[in-house]
Parts: structure tokens; C-alpha cells; sequence
């Protein structure tokens, strides 16, 4: 966390997204000061959601409670798959919009927006049955659009052809409110998580879902996302430049 | 494919879908013959399709011819990936729909029906840039029913909350060609093609499939289609006797 603030504020990159499980390891209140000092925003916190989890509504709770001490605009949600040994996809769909409905308040109070994240197809059974932007988005439609948006992961979202026509709904109802680039490398991994390169190793569109996002009017940060252990493997200061290149060769 | 054929006939299982290196293995006539002695349809020749492969035309029209002699109805064809280097998945897709155009006249003349199969999302990249039966009915839509249907495959549309108007539409425009019942089992293994289990073992609402398919006036087969290593490994006709049984409690 230390060296990866400091890097940032080295290059000239002015935000990060934060994952939960490293900032616990570093303490929210040193976190939070850390990237003050450094000048570096904390763009938002990654994540809350798995609503099919027990003691879902406490955790979230916290979650809500660590972006705002991170000073994080925006509180990423992984919504969870099916219940064990339910095959109701639509059903759990609608559980999710009654739990983050039920987060709504507590959001609104603590000045973070709940970004609700499709996730790729291929996580629906076991990570999230959130699946498309436009599900997404019916599920966010009840709620103020100051307290509940939606996460446009590119890496999620590539092969859907209505994308493009519900990043203009997203953005005409101002629910965009996260805004991930991360690219799709083939063959997938076993568990299919750590398959996203650098920008631009990739077959997504990365510029043409910067541009679309941008003609919604959106202003808030991009983020880069990676997962992939040939990269984490690298000297992370190396990753952390080669990113930076990248980003500007294929999103900028 | 003896063994197999046997299996079915014993079974009272009235027809088979067969794959093309399986049938190449024994010779396209023999297998022909095989099945017609044993009184079982040959439902589906898989596969064409792969539009990006040097030679695909030739190879095309092939396996129209193989469908033909085998007395297939159907040819199913999954399209490929995007071409090397490409990152161009809406250009990919077009050059789909005219490639299936260019093979309707020798499918006319053959009598066997092309029949497009939407594969999951998780393969638009590297093997089928056909992700939902809406961008399939999309691609169908200029040719005649009687030419171009679709494949309906339970396992790459279950998470896509709009296919069952989808379904709706493919019924009403005569287009299902072929329907597949497969489940989705996880963690998903390396490469993604081997998590299909045997009816039942996976959280796809296999049922809700079938009945949704009946009720657009589909009185074809129903394939059962199993891609898994563990399944795979256990001896054929046990699987064969399960795969009956599980069916009847699953999908029927």
C-alpha cells in the first residue's frame, strides 16, 4: 500500500481504487492518512455486496463506514451469486435490489454512493448474478441516483452489443458512477478470475468505452484494473509505469 | 460411436447429435448406416461455422454434405472468435451473418438447416462472437427460416434474463433449429470448455427451458450435450443410463 501510494503520487496519477481486504491489513484511519499526504484521492473502495453472505447488512454497514473515512466517493458492489442449491437466478436478482435498497439510508447519511457492478456472465452462478449493465441499471432505478449508481467494468461488459445503448441510459439517468477499464487476455485461467492484462494485451475496445463514457457527460476518474498473476508476478514499480504508458497509448 | 448407437437404441433414445471428428473417425457412411440399422435419428451434425479459419467456405459446405448424408436436419454452426489482432467484435459479427449467407444456397439445396448457436459470453473472444440468441435472431433474420434457425443451448443462455423473449421471438419467427440442454457446474476448469454436467448437477433451470421452448410450439429433439472430464472418465453407457434418468427428473 505504502509503496504503491508512493508510486502513484510519482507518476502523476492522481486517484486509486482501494480493495477492503488491504486496507484492513494497513488499518483504515493509516490508510486514509497515507494518501492525503501524498495528495492521491481514493477513488473508491472495492467491495461490498455478496448479499447471499451472512451478516451481509452489518458488513456493508462497515464497508460504507471505511469509504467515507477513506474519503472514497463511491462503494463498488460484487453482488454475490445464487443461494446454495437455488437455481432462481431471477429471484436472487430481486434480492439484490432489496438488500442495496436497504443500504440506501445508510449511504445517503455517510455521503458514499453504492455502485452496483455487472459482472461478466460467466461469474453469475458463483459471484454475481448481476450480469449485464442494463440489469444493473433496473436494479438502481428505484433508488436517488446520488445514493445508488452503476460500475461500467469494461472487462465485464465487452461482448454485449446493448452496452453501448445503456451506457447512454446510465449516463442520461447519472448513475455512472464508477468507471473500470481492465482488458480480456485468452486462454482464461482455471476459476477464470486473473484473466485481465494490461491495457492494450487485450481485445476490448478500451478508447471507444472511454469515449462512450465520456459522451455521457461523465467526469469522475478511470481506473485500472488488473488481475493477472503473470503481471502481479512483475516488480510492481515496473507494472505501475508500464500501466501508465499503456493507459495513454490505449484509453486516453 | 458403436457402442454409442447401441447405448441409444437400448435406451429407447431415438436420436443423437454427433459430432464431425467422431464421425470422421468411423467414416461419414458407415455411421450412416450404423444409425439408420438401429432405428436412431441422427438429429445434428456439430459442427460449421469457425468463419475466421482459413478455408471455411470449402469446409462449410462439407459438413452440409456430411449433415446430408448422416440425415441430419441441422448443421450447427459456432461461429469463431474475432480474427487475429482484431479487437472489432461488432465488424467480427456482421462478417458472420454474410459468411451464413454465402452457405444458405447449398443448405437449400442439401436440405439441411444452418443453425446458429450463441455460445456464453466467456467465448466471444477466441471461439464465438455470437454471445445471446438476440445477436443469433439478429445474424437469422435476412435469410429463410427453412435455412438459417437457431441453436438454443441452455448453458450458454441461462444467465440472460432477456431469452426468454428472446425464445418468444425465435418461436415466432420459426427459428429454433435445435435445442440443447446443458448445465453449468463451477469452479469452471482452465479454458472454460470441460464445466458441463449431467442434467441436474449444475443450477441452470433446465426445466424452465423446456417448457419455455414447448410453448413457442417447438416439437423437435432436445439434445442433452455434456462436456466434462469426470463425467467423461466414468464408463459410457453408465453415463448413457444416468444421463436418461436424470433427464426425466430434470427436464421432462
Amino acid at each position: 500500500m505504502e509503496a504503491t501510494i508512493a508510486g502513484c503520487a510519482e507518476l502523476g496519477v492522481p486517484g486509486i481504487g482501494l480493495w477492503r481486504d488491504q486496507v484492513a491489513e494497513l488499518g483504515v484511519a493509516r490508510t486514509a492518512a497515507l494518501a492525503r499526504a501524498a495528495g492521491i484521492e481514493v477513488t473508491s473502495l472495492c467491495r461490498g455486496g455478496f448479499f447471499d453472505a451472512p451478516g451481509w447488512f452489518d458488513d456493508n454497514r462497515r464497508a460504507i463506514d471505511e469509504a467515507a473515512e477513506l474519503g472514497a466517493a463511491v462503494l463498488v458492489l460484487v453482488s454475490g451469486g445464487l443461494p446454495a442449491g437455488s437455481r432462481d437466478v431471477d429471484g436472487a436478482r430481486r434480492a439484490v435490489g432489496d438488500a442495496v435498497g436497504r443500504l440506501v439510508p445508510h449511504a445517503l447519511a455517510a455521503g458514499v454512493r453504492l455502485a452496483i457492478e455487472p459482472l461478466h456472465p460467466m461469474f453469475a452462478a458463483d459471484r454475481c448474478v448481476v450480469a449485464t449493465l442494463g440489469q444493473a441499471l433496473d436494479l438502481a432505478e428505484p433508488y436517488p441516483s446520488s445514493a445508488v449508481g452503476v460500475c461500467v467494468d469494461t472487462y465485464h461488459l465487452w461482448w454485449d452489443d446493448q452496452v453501448w445503448a445503456q451506457l447512454a441510459r446510465a449516463g442520461a439517468a447519472g448513475r455512472i458512477a464508477c468507471f473500470q477499464v481492465a482488458d480480456w487476455i485468452t486462454p482464461l485461467p482455471e476459476g477464470v478470475l486473473l484473466g485481465r492484462g494490461l491495457p492494450g494485451t487485450g481485445c476490448v475496445e478500451l478508447r471507444r468505452f472511454r469515449e462512450a463514457v465520456d459522451a455521457t457527460g461523465y467526469t469522475g476518474p478511470i481506473e485500472v484494473e488488473i488481475f493477472h498473476e503473470d503481471v502481479w508476478s512483475r516488480p510492481g514499480g515496473e507494472v505501475l509505469r508500464e500501466t501508465v504508458e499503456r493507459y495513454v497509448e490505449h484509453v486516453l
